[in-house]
C-alpha cells in the first residue's frame, strides 16, 4: 500500500514560527527530505530521522526520492521554508503526481516571507496586494516585467521575492524602474526585511527611490507600498480603506491636516 | 509601565494550524479581545482567560479598547482569523498606535486564506499571485475594478477574499467579467473553498466561465489561474516556470505531446 507525502512549509525557519499541523506530519513521518539549509533550521523536529538532502538546484531530484519512498509505503516529509505553494514543492511535487497515482499528498501550508516579513515592518499587506519573484531562472525577464508593470497599473502594494542573487544584482533597480515609468510615485513608502525569523534579522524603511540602490541578497524581502502606504511611527502600514469615517478622521489627525467635515 | 498589543493571526483557525508563536502570545495575555466567532474556535487556548469581544462592525473599539488595555501595563491579544496583517488588524492598530507611544505593537503572522486554501486545492500560487478583495465596504468598487484589470494584464494568479456577502451578491460576476474583458481566457483552471480547516469545508475546480456563476458567501476563497494553470489529476497546479528542461518536459508528456527537442 502506497504511504502520504507531506509538503511541508516551515514558516521562516525558527521551530516556534511552524504550525501544529507542520509539526505533527514531521513528528509522523519515517523520512524527511529537503535542502541541506532548511534540515538544519528545525533539529530538534528530525532528530534521530533519516533525512535525504540534495543541494539547492537539485530539486526535481528531491521530489521523486520523495514520491519514490511514499509510493514504496513509507509516511515521507518533503520541508520548504516559508509556504510549499509560493515558489516552493508543492507545484513540482503535484506535476509529478500523476506518474505516482496511489501516493496521498498533503500540503501542509506555512507562514510565506510576504507575512512573516509585512509582520516585522508593521502592515504593509493591509489591502490588495501582489507577489512577484525577480528570480529569472524559471520565468522569462519579460513576464516579470509585465507584472511589475500590471503592479504599478494596480496600485497594489508589492512584494518582491528572490531581488538578487550573485548572478543578477541589478535586478531590483531595474525592478524599481519599471515601477517608476508605470505610474508609482518616488516617494512611495517601501521597506525590505532580510533573514526574516532567523539571526541577523535587519529590517529598513525607505523610497521607491533610495530602493534601487539597496544592496539585496537572497535572504531579503522587499514590499513596495501602494499609493495609500504611510510611514507611521517607523511602521510601514497600508490602511484597509478609506471610506470608514473614523479612518479618515486618524489619517488626517496624523498628517495635521485641517478637519473640514 | 506600559504593556505588550500582540497582534495575533489564527490561521483558519484550527487549533493546530496556529504557530508555535501565536499560542505563546495567547497563553502570556491577561486579556484576548477579538470577534465573538473567532473566540469560539480555539477554546482551550483562552480557557479561564478574560475575554472582550464585539460584533463584526466593532472593528476600531476593539482595537481601542485593547491598546488602552495594553497602555494600562497589561499584556493582550489582539485575535483576527487567518494573517492580522492582510485584511486584518494590524492595520488599523498600527494606525491609531501613535496615540499609545508607550504601548509595544507585536504583530504576529499566521496562515492566511489565500496559503490554506492554496493548499487545499494543489498549488495554484506556485508562480506570481496577487489578492484582491471584492468588498467595498472600505474601499470603492473604481479601485477593485481598476486592481481586477491590473491582475488579468499581468497574467497572475489570483486569490479573491470576500467574493460575496448578502448584500452584495453580483460581485463575483462581476469581478469574472472584468477578467475575461481584460484577457484572460473562459477556460482559465479557477477553483473555491469554503470553511478551509473548519467543519464543512467544501472545494471545487472550474473555468473562469463557470466560476460566474458560483454561488460563492463570505466564507468562500476563490482562486483563478494564470495562463499556466493546470489541473492536474484534480488538483489546480501553477508551474514554477517552462525555461527548466525537465519542468518542460514533465508538462509536454501530461499533455500527451510528442516530444520535438
Amino acid at each position: 500500500m502506497a504511504g502520504t507525502l507531506f509538503v511541508v512549509g516551515l514558516g521562516p525557519g525558527r521551530e516556534d514560527l511552524l504550525t501544529g499541523e507542520a509539526r505533527s506530519a514531521l513528528l509522523t513521518s519515517d523520512l524527511i527530505c529537503g535542502y541541506t539549509t532548511y534540515l538544519r533550521l528545525i533539529p530538534e523536529l528530525i532528530s534521530g530521522k533519516e533525512t535525504y538532502t540534495t543541494p539547492m538546484r537539485g530539486e526535481m531530484e528531491r521530489c521523486r526520492h520523495a514520491l519514490e519512498q511514499a509510493a514504496a509505503g513509507r509516511t515521507v516529509s518533503l520541508i520548504c521554508s516559508g509556504d510549499p505553494g509560493v515558489y516552493g514543492m508543492a507545484s513540482p511535487v503535484l506535476t509529478l503526481s500523476p506518474e505516482y497515482p496511489d501516493v496521498e499528498i498533503v500540503v501542509v501550508p506555512g507562514v510565506t516571507a510576504a507575512l512573516s516579513g509585512a509582520a516585522v515592518l508593521g502592515a504593509p499587506l493591509g489591502n490588495d496586494f501582489c507577489v512577484i519573484s525577480l528570480s529569472d531562472l524559471l520565468t522569462p525577464w519579460e513576464t516579470i516585467a509585465r507584472r511589475l508593470k500590471a503592479a504599478a497599473l494596480g496600485d497594489f502594494s508589492t512584494v518582491l521575492y528572490n531581488p538578487a542573487s550573485k548572478k543578477r544584482r541589478d535586478h531590483l533597480e531595474r525592478a524599481c524602474q519599471i515601477l517608476l515609468e508605470n505610474g508609482k510615485s518616488p516617494v512611495t513608502c517601501c521597506g525590505w526585511v532580510r533573514n526574516i525569523g532567523r539571526e541577523g534579522q535587519e529590517h529598513g524603511l525607505c523610497t521607491l527611490e533610495e530602493l534601487k540602490d539597496l544592496e539585496a541578497d537572497m535572504f531579503t524581502t522587499v514590499f513596495i507600498g501602494s499609493s495609500d502606504t504611510e510611514n507611521i511611527g517607523g511602521h510601514l502600514v497600508t490602511p484597509r480603506g478609506y471610506r470608514n469615517e473614523e479612518n479618515r478622521r486618524i489619517q488626517r489627525d496624523h498628517r495635521g491636516e485641517k478637519t473640514g467635515l
